[in-house]
């Protein structure tokens, strides 16, 4: 039965987070009619397997294979939540062609091939949203492409996948190591049998190339996102992290920055030691952050549940709720905002500051050789401490900023001395605005 | 000289924000425009003084003290940043009768009056926005109306005031006691030299009326909101929660509870004591925090600087350049949300918890004694501490959850009794999910 007036709403996929897009929808009728001024009415669900059990009850005759028929059947909506490149991206260019608007949480689309789906949205004057695609629950996107609109960005810091930082927070709290604590993890549902995309950056990198096309208004993609996963992060690195009271995270880092050919962004994704003081240290478990610098609003920060069915699909909710009000009005929201067209750095040229924990010879000289070797790269330092005696003497240094290819030719320096046994740790340090 | 198709923008009032909004709007001209599709044109500012010294240079020809004629000249945008109740409302309600939308910071008259202001944008068909109006520069009324409208909002808790929380924040750290703490924060500028608004919770509250008016689809105003300001906090409070692990805050709690007849809504604001583990607890010195609890998003923070001109501007921008692409697409946002029609309850039917700690009769039996005195009033005992022997004995109860009402009458029961040589400490306990 078709609703007088009301908007006609496909969802492709009923996983986790499409059986609770599709449990709202129901639950919530009535109230989401009132906010979106108009009732939103379930006219399909896409799946793969008509049979499968699924977390929310769908009548029989919503059900369909045919993802394309559905998303050309003429309804107004259309959510995606199967994920992946294909069938995804073929599927919302043929909704929007067909005068849908639609709402993807599909970040790996998105970072991929954005400026496809984008094009496709401007010239069919429908709308593209996907707040949940990046942080989950976490409103971030409407933040940076509304409010923070007048203002300018300058830095995005994300603890972005849930995964990667229940790991550390383990190997953080319980002095464990990185396989113990994937381990654990793995056990309580937190990572995947293969944990590959979340563990190796792959996921946070996806986001880090949204949220930096959005901070600064210009187009990066995951292949311009320098990428490290947390696989290589050992107990050492945790401990000589809480030695100088900081915390290892996994972030997701975008900056603006003023070069001599004018303004340029970087993106990456690393492991990072940073200030227990910093709001992002406290970011517990799978709990998710987002931490914004600019010019004129200062240091913001987003926190919350990144991913699970509800919360993401509370997320798909309010981006259809509004793309809803739009249809009535007419209307359609902001587009893409790509006018800054500004160059991505690569990694070599970004600025960070480097952690490095060396076994060295324990005779007299020692620190003056090794701060001769950063001296040579034009890298200076902040602080050293020396620990041990002996076998057990360590010298442990933290630069001041300097180019990425400056400090990574330092330690490739350091690594070649003789007075150095070992370089045990080398981690990049952030969290301190300039 | 008037671009041609710009919008033309009237700024009212020219002081700690709106000199910034001026400075923004022109340093950013370029940048503004291609986010908004169209150029915004500053077309007037009014100010009381024509001849005061300001933060920003404005050309003279700008300058007016005659705002009424400014926001009637044919201008498309009004920023309204003068505060207090008139001529704020006259001046916002002559904007959007002769077709101007306007954006405003003005939390007092929002609480007091905003139905009257929302009536008439409904009306005008103009977009009336307030981001800057509850914590500043923090994205807070854009999540609530937009991100969260798929979802259902049960509990707001706001650090909405940086006075406040600079003082309580001094008082936590140091040891001090309200007086001195509020003197120092008068010397840094954090607090005012008639610190009453901040202090007693005038400001808090305001902000406690509009986030429970958003968060649950209903009107709220100022004067449905319970308030208690911090002046009466001591040191020992301060103390107390340390010993148990928490942090005094002040709080704007917004609830909404199923109730016999249908559900209602609760807004209030009072000291409270949040473990240390609670995100908020972690929110220093004047920085603000909203904390937001919904059932499928879960739990969500969103921090920042909670006032200062520029942070408070930049709030101000990004509903300017939302609004702006609306002018040009022929259309506005969505408008107020009041379709609940939700009662408001009496403090006394709030459920809430109490610390209380008392200097008791050191003899046996005391506890018992104390016990039944919560058991008469239907309060159950959480946990109990002893603490002191003779004369420093005390006692220091928590409660579980029961209406302010019942937990009232426990206090002045307590005062009553004659092994209770005085109740030294009542505070609520906040900040634990049900
Ligand atoms: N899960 C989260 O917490 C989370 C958080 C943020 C964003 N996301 C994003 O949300 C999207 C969905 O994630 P998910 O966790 O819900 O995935 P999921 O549980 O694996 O569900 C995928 C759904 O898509 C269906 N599907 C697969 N191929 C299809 C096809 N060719 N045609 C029609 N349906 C097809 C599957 O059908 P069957 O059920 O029949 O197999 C399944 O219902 C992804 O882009 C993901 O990155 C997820
Ligand atoms: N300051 C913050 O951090 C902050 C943060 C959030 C929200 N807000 C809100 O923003 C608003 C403005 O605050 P503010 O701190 O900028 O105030 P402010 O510094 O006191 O500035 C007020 C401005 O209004 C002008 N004005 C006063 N009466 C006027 C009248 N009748 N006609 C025309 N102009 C008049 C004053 O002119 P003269 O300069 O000639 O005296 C002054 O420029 C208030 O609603 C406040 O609650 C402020």
């Amino acid at each position: 039965m078709q609703t007088k007036d009301a908007l006609r709403v496909a969802v492709l996929g009923c996983g986790s987070v499409g059986s609770q897009v599709v449990r709202l929808l129901t639950e919530q009728a009535d109230d989401l009619a009132m906010r979106a001024g108009v009732p939103l009415e379930l006219a399909g669900v896409a799946v793969r397997r008509l049979d499968a059990p699924r977390d929310v009850e769908v009548p029989a005759h919503l059900l369909t294979t045919d993802a394309t028929a559905l998303v050309t059947s003429g309804v107004d909506l259309v959510v995606e939540v199967i994920g992946g490149i294909e069938p995804a991206r073929s599927l919302i260019l043929a909704a929007l062609e067909s005068g849908a608007s639609v709402v993807t949480a599909n970040k790996a689309l998105l970072a991929e091939d954005g400026a496809t789906l984008f094009e496709a949205a401007e010239k069919a004057g429908r709308d593209l949203y996907y707040e949940a695609a990046v942080a989950g629950a976490i409103p971030i996107i409407r933040p940076l492409r509304e409010s923070l609109v007048g203002d300018t960005v300058t830095r995005v810091l994300g603890i972005v996948n849930g995964t990667t930082n229940y790991i550390l927070d383990k190997m953080d709290s319980s002095g464990a190591g990185f396989a113990d604590a994937l381990g654990e993890a793995q056990e309580l549902g937190y990572a995947e049998a293969d944990p590959t995309a979340d563990v190796e950056g792959f996921d946070a990198a996806a986001k880090a190339a949204i949220l930096a096309s959005l901070a600064f208004h210009t187009r990066v993609t995951a292949a311009d996102v320098h990428r490290e996963g947390i696989s290589d992060v050992t107990a050492a690195d945790v401990r000589s992290a809480a030695d100088m009271g900081a915390v290892v995270k996994l972030l997701a880092i975008c900056e603006l920055r003023d070069g001599p050919d004018g303004q340029a962004v970087s993106a990456r994704v690393h492991p990072a030691m940073i200030p227990r003081s910093h709001p992002l240290a406290s970011v517990r478990e799978a709990y998710n952050a987002v931490f914004v610098e600019s010019r004129a609003a200062g240091r913001l920060m987003f926190y919350g549940p990144g991913a699970g069915g509800a919360p993401t699909a509370s997320a798909v909710l309010g981006d259809l709720v509004t793309i809803a009000r739009h249809h009535r009005a007419g209307t359609r929201g902001a587009g893409e905002s790509a006018y800054t067209a500004r160059p991505v750095l690569p990694m070599g040229e970004t600025l960070t500051r480097y952690h490095v924990a060396i076994d060295v010879e324990d005779r007299a000289g020692v620190l003056a050789l090794v701060a001769t070797a950063f001296a040579e790269h034009g890298v200076s330092i902040q602080t050293v401490r020396q620990e041990g005696r002996g076998a057990d003497a360590q010298l442990v240094v933290v630069s001041h900023r300097a180019t990425d290819a400056q400090l990574a030719a330092t330690v490739a320096h350091l690594q070649q001395m003789d007075i150095v046994r070992e370089v045990t740790s080398v981690m990049r340090v952030e969290g301190e605005t300039e």
